[in-house]
């Protein structure tokens, strides 16, 4: 097998063999397929896409390629949820406990990661005390007991997905369903999941801008799931704004208290009960969507999705009376609101932008090093839509410092006010398997 | 400017501007842009192609990579052959003494290369005494003095081309029109051609195995040289079969001599006469292309052409009688004449296989280190379309061994006998500037 006539016959629309994508991906892990190769076989596949077989083929040769997370020993189902990402995204933080309470069990392997906030494990770790230091055994023991666990990332999991990921990003290739379904969807593969429900974004705040390709990423992933005897479900989510109202870390899990008590931004509520509905389904604990949806708003009125949430933050070392008094979190020394300059429905907030102001506060990490401010960040008090009077708050940034220049610049290019608008929808689309 | 916006760009269809192409092309060629980077690209650039203005640019960008030859003390307009390679093709051993009779200046620079048969300069040693090794001083002075000198190559001609050409070779772009094209042309124009003809073969053993592909290409070349400023015409011919009678060096020199007293194998000199008109139009040494003919034929029937031949052989140390009794050029020990084994008509005669099959005798090099045997090769004493009778000689293999098995089995598998066939037609194409 050689590696030109592989590259090729993809270049000509040919269907590559398992054996080929097998002997591609092993090949390139193990350094014997240079860079070279790979970015045109890369780019070759970004012109001419892949088969449903050929992708989850990939997938599964990533998935191989280095360390598989067995969770056999933890009872049922183990499903997991995967957003492609965008700002003031809560709803892994909600989405854990909630399903936790329906005896969904959540082994979350999760990371820090770059970006406008923190990762999940950076926003868990503002609750005082909180640790993701657990072995295995402890992790296992904490799934099986109380249905919930967070760990974070160990083991040498799809180096090809890494080595491939970093090359696609300095060769103009990152932007092909086939290649980010496939990066997705091994990870998710590798970490254990059984089942799998897939958050797509749209939007101007998206990495997929436009709905038709947002569409066509869930259903590939979907189909890879399938494919490769895993249960897959899809959303394609809003992000043309940011979700919910904060954006920041201990923001973030302030938010993520309020909606688990039923209180919570309606867009963040809605999104969490559409994708925890998918979750339940898909691990069994109910027979239908509409069904696991009754019993996802039961446990958030009956107080029992909150009550796991702090048994979950207690098990790990956390302070949970934070659930209670969330004034206990870490708090930024300036609130300063910013306020409408003229009276109009709000028609746009730039959610990239609005990201990146959070960030420049502190709130993300611009490099790895950066070491976050898990108080800072903002709180929008208005959304698409929203009518304001001039004067109106239209959001509160929480800062430690007042040096902020730069980001009121931010946030007033990315909010517009005008004479009307229509509030964005939510939810696009669900595909199923 | 970053090479990752520079793929995206073409990747999306967009034009690159001169200014990112020397970019591109400096940065490639000195290393600070690694080959994954241009692999993303060209295969981009395989897919989305290359504007008129984008590959001249492209084709400049790579003539000024390197060193460029100045023929500027060289007297009249220098117009350079190149062919884009064929089986048998001994077109410029005859064309060089036959343009420099009619006063153009033939200034050339050629290599031995990888392929069925040597290189010109193979070729041109197994004429005894024969030497490439001219100074720059003396180089000059020939062809002031008889238009026409041959020299070795020397200088650090077009690095980028080069380095791109064995990458190309390894990642599947090697079939792009523009990439091929600008690879040709800067090679020619840093050599100092002022004017270039250009045989784009076509048919089963050409590089383009279709019409539209070897128009396109033509096109695609002639275009460059209009937009750099060197005038340049193309022919398209074919290669369906391989060109002439002789494959094999000392072989392609005795037909050479014969074609140059007008003795030659039909299609061969019509092509000679066709390409020949074209060097002979663009350096002004005629006003038209049917001029440029007559007086090509002209010199072919008086004997000037040969003389030439000979004036040139000699200035560089060769036997120019070999020109007068071909038996002095190097003989192979065996002749063995291959039989039809059924009456009929050619129909095919694969130029590939044929052309292995004399790199199997040990005409052709496989590796860069093969030592060529010039003696070595096969006559067709037949061609498609001509009538043959069981028990013909189709032709005469040229061999120092006898062990010929394996060019045997090459040969009868390339030669086909049918009840009919149409010769195929020879020039399809001329294509002006």
């Amino acid at each position: 097998m050689r590696i030109v006539e592989c590259i090729e016959k993809k270049r000509d629309g040919k269907q590559l063999s398992t054996e080929e994508i097998q002997f591609i991906i092993k090949g390139y892990t193990e350094g014997e397929i240079p860079d070279y190769q790979m970015s045109a076989l890369a780019m070759a596949i970004y012109f001419q896409g892949m088969s449903t077989k050929e992708v989850a083929d990939l997938t599964m040769a990533m998935v191989h390629s280095g360390d598989t997370i067995d969770l056999s020993s933890i009872d049922g189902v183990k499903v997991d949820k995967h957003s492609t990402g965008g700002v003031g995204d809560t709803t892994t933080l909600i989405l854990a406990p909630l399903v936790a309470a329906l005896d969904v069990p959540v082994a979350k392997m999760s990371g820090r990661g770059l970006g406008h906030t923190g990762g999940t494990i950076d926003k868990l770790e503002s609750v005082p005390g909180f640790h993701v230091e657990l072995d295995n055994e402890q992790f296992v023991k904490q799934v099986n007991q109380n249905k919930i666990a967070v760990v974070g990332q160990s083991g040498n999991l799809t180096p090809a997905d890494k080595k491939l990921y970093a090359l696609r990003d300095v060769t103009g290739t990152v932007n092909s369903i086939p290649l980010i379904a496939s990066s997705i969807m091994s990870k998710k593969i590798a970490a254990g999941a059984d089942a799998i429900v897939l958050d797509v974004k749209t939007g101007s705040g998206a990495f997929m801008k436009d709905l038709d390709g947002a569409r066509a990423l869930a259903q590939t992933m979907v189909q890879i799931g399938n494919s490769v005897g895993r249960q897959a479900m899809a959303v394609i989510s809003d992000m043309s704004q940011p979700l919910g109202f904060a954006i920041g870390n201990a923001l973030e899990v302030k938010e993520a208290i309020d909606t688990l008590k039923g209180q919570g931004p309606k867009d963040l509520e809605k999104l969490c009960l559409t994708l925890g509905s998918q979750m339940v389904y898909l691990a069994g604990k109910a027979a239908s969507l509409e069904e696991a949806e009754e019993k996802l708003k039961a446990v958030m009125a009956n107080g029992r999705a909150l009550e796991k949430f702090k048994v979950f933050l207690q098990s790990q070392g956390g302070d949970s009376s934070i659930a209670d008094d969330p004034s206990r979190l870490p708090q930024a020394q300036y609130q300063i609101d910013i306020l409408a300059e003229q009276s109009g429905v709000i028609s746009e907030i730039v959610a990239d932008t609005m990201g990146v102001a959070a960030m420049h506060l502190g709130a993300g990490r611009i490099t790895k090093e950066t070491v976050i401010d898990l108080a800072v960040g903002i709180v929008l008090h208005k959304k698409i839509g929203d009518k304001v009077k001039k004067g109106d708050a239209l959001l509160t940034i929480h800062a430690n410092t007042q040096e902020l220049d730069e980001v009121k610049t931010l946030i007033h290019e990315s909010i517009k006010i005008a004479d009307k608008a229509e509030r964005p929808t939510l939810i696009y689309d669900i595909i199923k398997g």
